[in-house]
């Protein structure tokens, strides 16, 4: 028993649970469907490094998978048992550990919610920028696992780019830190930010220290209602390539607009939006009159920007909630698993176009939102609940979304990782000689593959 | 004879040289002993991503070393064979393969020089942000493959930063593609950043695509005069801790201004001083209102801070030159290869102290300037030319420099890399653990150990 293997190795029974409703609820997570996953033999949750370790050495030594999990909010079952073993639940390593105004610092353990980063630096005048829409239900762990990025994201660049060093656990037990406290390194290999993003497939992380960045004195936002997609989407690139300096910049298109006025009981007009938000430490306003005349020009039917915080915050949430609007919309419709593709900002719009193509060819709905801004859309295929045969139609659709952006120099997945739902994707998106560059990578951090197994990469390869 | 292999492989005369002048100039770079360094058996230009194909391919199947080389303007012998072998000289790879302006991207082969980007991409109202200050002579490939920074650093991030894609051969012929042309992507292991600061230790990049940014409406610039170095350090530390926006902060010491002068005929006041820029889009005097308040709150004695352009030209050509002023300076004192650690900024003062304490007591020279803004400094010990015990006196208040800025939370090397001069500080600053896993994925990459061997990892692991 895999339980019993632990409370030898010392954990005791305060830290480990084998009760059915807690294994089977980290059976599945927001996005796959519960048959993916398998169900956990136990579910461990350590309270330190050092618990992690025995973890990673007693499952080395008995070949047991260990599967790092925190929030379970991620989309893709990344952090799911694909072969049963050890749920190994972050969620007690919830410390902030030191927080360091003066360098724009805080050393965090990976159970730490995102929004708890906010709380715990807005006072110093600091805040997190990379933060998914998810942070206040999602974890610190779990957004440096996938390389997460979120509405800012435009402005001030993905979770990577705001990670300075990163102590794991291998799955031999060895502790490993990458990284460094200084601002920059270029002392050996960069082993952290290939832990960044990779699922918990190389490592299990024990404290990882962020960066700040000092929170603008200057915060306004709003809307733009358009026409049509077509001329939202191009007034996006437009707004880009023209180098507004906008912080956050999301399309919405009228069926989520619909979606969403249904589910929040909301009265957006059923037309595409922008949400929009600035932040300069002075003269906002030339900024936003830039952003103005250029929404104009694509025939902005409406531009309502303020700096009231509240109706800020009123417009956040909902985007915040429009994920989960989807599900309850129409009883006889599922919606698949979000795509998450992510083009160069010049094949925005011909992104947009090509699904609404599919759209009208399919006789489907596919409501569309997301962080237009870095070219980045979750586009969500409909399907008749009903039909038995009309899931592998949909996501013969949803593939070939995904396929048409990697032909235009894009990506499969922008912020919400493989996990298992696109293992046959990575190989669409890479050469062969570089996914077997990866799985030697793999291989070099965890020979015996324990952690986190039939993940990542194609059943096949 | 390593040539008749190549040539066999079909690369023809025009590509290949055993001139043994040629063989030598490879022999050592900027920085590094020249006895530290081998002669390569063959220098070997490839003018394609096929070129390069065929080379690697010859060097696995006989085992032969191949150290891809630059403009060989690094300072730590990185791309000096340790080992003989194939100089694999990437100066003729010097074509900008795609500018995408809509995108804010270019492409490159790695043997551009970094400030060709900039001529290429300026008429678009584009510029590459981390450019070194070696930029006029250092190439893309060099900069990439150190992971190196620039003044500009402190406002826009380092060259991993503006690293969107890499084109690269592996050890054993295998052509990989990492990253992506979308603003963002989680699509497997971030490989990308991993080849960035390898130093030609995982593979041979032949195309890089860059990010570049706008360039900003407003750019002023001047120097700040300080009492002392202590007022300097301190000045500094508040200027990037009050959240100022400054595009550049360079700290030159008194000695460094002395030595400057003696060089160019400049005539700098023999103390510190702050070399700064701005850039914004508007009311750039507010900024600079907010950076005069706390510098004069640190004794700043002079502050000369204008839009003039020939100023600022002329004051960024004099800091580019100071790395090569430390020479000729005094005949009978000899610099050491210039340190290059990097603290938190919170410890940079203390940093600061700590280096004078050790001239003093030590009756050394220790002029310092560097990119201060990011807690990095380069600091050169000078030692009496004809005494022999000398190099190693002064060697070891090198290291001791180096340990205090590691037990400060620093790092050995901010942007030069490991090559062969900091191969021991490796394993100070890492834990055993740490570089045992960087040598796994080494070889994962290259199992027989033939793309730069002798570099990166202290002898003895």
């Amino acid at each position: 028993m895999v339980s019993a293997k632990l409370r030898a190795a010392g954990l005791n029974d305060e830290k480990l649970s084998t009760g059915v409703s807690i294994l089977e609820e980290r059976s599945f997570d927001w996005g796959t469907d519960p048959e993916q996953g398998t169900v956990p033999d136990v579910v461990v949750w350590p309270e330190s490094t050092a618990d992690v370790v025995t973890i990673m050495e007693t499952a080395s030594e008995h070949g047991i998978p260990v599967t790092p999990y925190a929030a379970g909010t991620s989309l893709e079952g990344n952090p799911v048992p694909a072969e049963g073993g050890i749920c190994l639940d972050v969620s007690r390593m919830d410390s902030i550990v030191d927080v360091r105004p003066d360098d724009f610092q805080i050393d965090v353990q990976p159970g730490v919610f995102g929004s708890a980063v906010d709380e715990a630096v807005n006072d110093h005048g600091l805040f997190f920028p990379p933060l998914p829409s998810s942070g206040k239900i999602s974890t610190i762990g779990g957004m440096v696992a996938n390389d997460a990025s979120g509405m800012q994201t435009v402005k001030y660049g993905e979770i990577h780019d705001w990670v300075l060093r990163i102590k794991a656990v291998l799955a031999d037990g060895t502790v490993v830190e990458t990284g460094s406290r200084a601002a920059k390194t270029s002392s050996g290999y960069n082993l952290m930010d290939l832990l960044v993003g990779s699922e918990g497939t190389l490592g299990v992380m024990t404290e990882i220290t962020l960066e700040l960045a000092g929170i603008p004195k200057q915060i306004h936002g709003g809307r733009v209602i358009f026409q049509d997609r077509t001329a939202a989407s191009a007034a996006v690139s437009d707004v880009i390539q023209s180098g507004v300096d906008v912080a956050k910049i999301e399309l919405i298109d009228a069926l989520s607009a619909e979606i969403t006025n249904a589910y929040l009981d909301a009265d957006f007009p059923d037309a595409p939006m922008m949400f929009v938000e600035f932040h300069a430490e002075h003269n906002i306003e030339s900024e936003i009159e830039f952003f103005r005349s250029i929404v104009s020009e694509h025939g902005a039917v409406e531009i309502e920007i303020s700096e009231s915080e509240e109706g800020m915050a009123e417009l956040w949430e909902i985007r915040e909630e429009m994920a989960e609007a989807l599900e309850p919309y129409d009883p006889d419709l599922t919606p698949l698993t979000p795509g998450d593709v992510t083009v160069p900002m010049s094949q925005f719009a011909d992104l947009m176009a090509h699904i609404g193509t599919l759209e009208d060819e399919h006789d489907l709905l596919i409501p569309c939102f997301g962080h237009a801004g870095d070219g980045n859309i979750h586009y969500t295929v409909m399907v008749d609940s009903d039909d038995p045969e009309a899931y592998e139609r949909g996501k013969a659709v949803y593939n070939e979304i995904v396929r048409y952006a990697i032909e235009q120099g894009g990506t499969a997945t922008g912020e919400h990782g493989i996990g298992v739902g696109k293992r046959e994707l990575l190989s669409e998106e890479h050469t062969e000689g570089t996914v077997d560059l990866m799985q030697r990578v793999k291989h070099a951090f965890d020979p015996d593959d324990i952690l986190n197994p039939g993940k990542m990469f194609p059943e096949e390869s």
